[in-house]
């Protein structure tokens, strides 16, 4: 049922399904529990791969309004500008199209070993262990673990309105949505495991508790 | 607009408002960023009192509805027995009646230091900190971050329905849900501070940045 869907043919520092990715702390059978508690089913994956042919022609609209939000917040906007406040292009179109790229990971992957791989190198490049690294940039050391899991709220509130833009049934878009919701906060779940305290987020391989 | 509204006159262990309760680590300040990063705006803030007013008399149902899916699932279940896999019956009672409340605090209080020293508070009970302390009991020694974060999926769908019991539109449905889940989002984000490394987290009021 799942495919590997692309942005675009090349998108720079995008490790999916490469030994350059982290390798998560967490095993398989913990992502099985993590899903339970997310209340995300076969399902939701389903709805998930309509959610994501709906929204595979609007990537860059989706992330347009993202940043839009983004731009407008000092606090948050600073996270990928230099010391000076400018923006830093390469940084920018890099890191765009891999946030294209993630909403087709999220629709379309499998949930497995290397979508789990690629989560915490994803939550990774965001702390203090790895962030600028990728695009070799200079700007701030580390995204706030608080402002990535607030921020989730924003791409679950206005993901809405474009998962409707393909003239499905309320009920549908609502399940799509349900769906969405839940893999980001699996996702988010996910992430915060890179913040955890060393020695643990220094060996990527260890358990958590 | 505000108000306290409680849903039993006596709470065991609920410190809100009180010198027991935690001092949140962040600022007013950095609240309000937070707020911003969440798209949460004042109009969620009277969504929110509508949602309460919808809620308030299924407090209960609700918790049963989250308790239910935890029951079900050993890898959650766990945190709030004993080692033998029983359950403790002030502790359900006890954690009930704050969870209960919770829901009224998320919909009525204003988001004001008291609010903030609070989730905090919440947050540390959570934690290998504080877990177990408030009601002296013996259970897991703390509940992993990924599946707080993970678990407010199950919260964010299944408080739906309850909002559709008093007939409002479905367009009010729609943005009181949309209201509830940027403030757990919101909440989410603040109790992700107390799982930060110490030093920071032992020191209460350091920031952690």
């Amino acid at each position: 049922m799942s495919e590997k869907r692309m942005v675009a043919e090349k998108i720079p520092g995008y490790t999916y399904e490469t030994a350059d990715a982290a390798r998560s702390p967490i095993s398989l059978k913990e992502l099985e529990e993590l899903k339970q508690s997310a209340g995300f089913t076969s399902e939701d994956e389903r709805y998930l791969r309509a959610a994501g042919e709906v929204l595979a022609s609007q990537t860059k609209p989706l992330i347009e309004t993202w940043r839009g939000t983004i731009a407008k917040l000092p606090h948050l906007a600073k996270h990928s500008r230099d010391a000076e406040g400018k923006p830093i292009a390469r940084y920018s179109e890099n890191s765009g199209l891999r946030f294209q790229q993630w909403i087709l990971d999220t629709c379309f992957r499998p949930y497995d070993q290397d979508w789990l791989n690629y989560q915490h190198e994803i939550a990774l490049r965001h702390t203090a262990a790895q962030k600028n690294q990728t695009d070799g940039v200079e700007s701030t050391p580390f995204i706030p673990l608080r402002e990535v899991i607030a921020f989730t709220a924003v791409i679950n509130d206005t993901v809405k309105p474009f998962l409707a833009n393909n003239g499905h049934s309320r009920e549908d878009v609502e399940r799509m949505h349900s769906a969405w919701c839940k893999s980001v906060a699996l996702q988010t779940a996910l992430w915060s495991l890179a913040y955890a305290c060393p020695p643990f987020a220094a060996d990527r391989s260890s358990k958590l508790e």
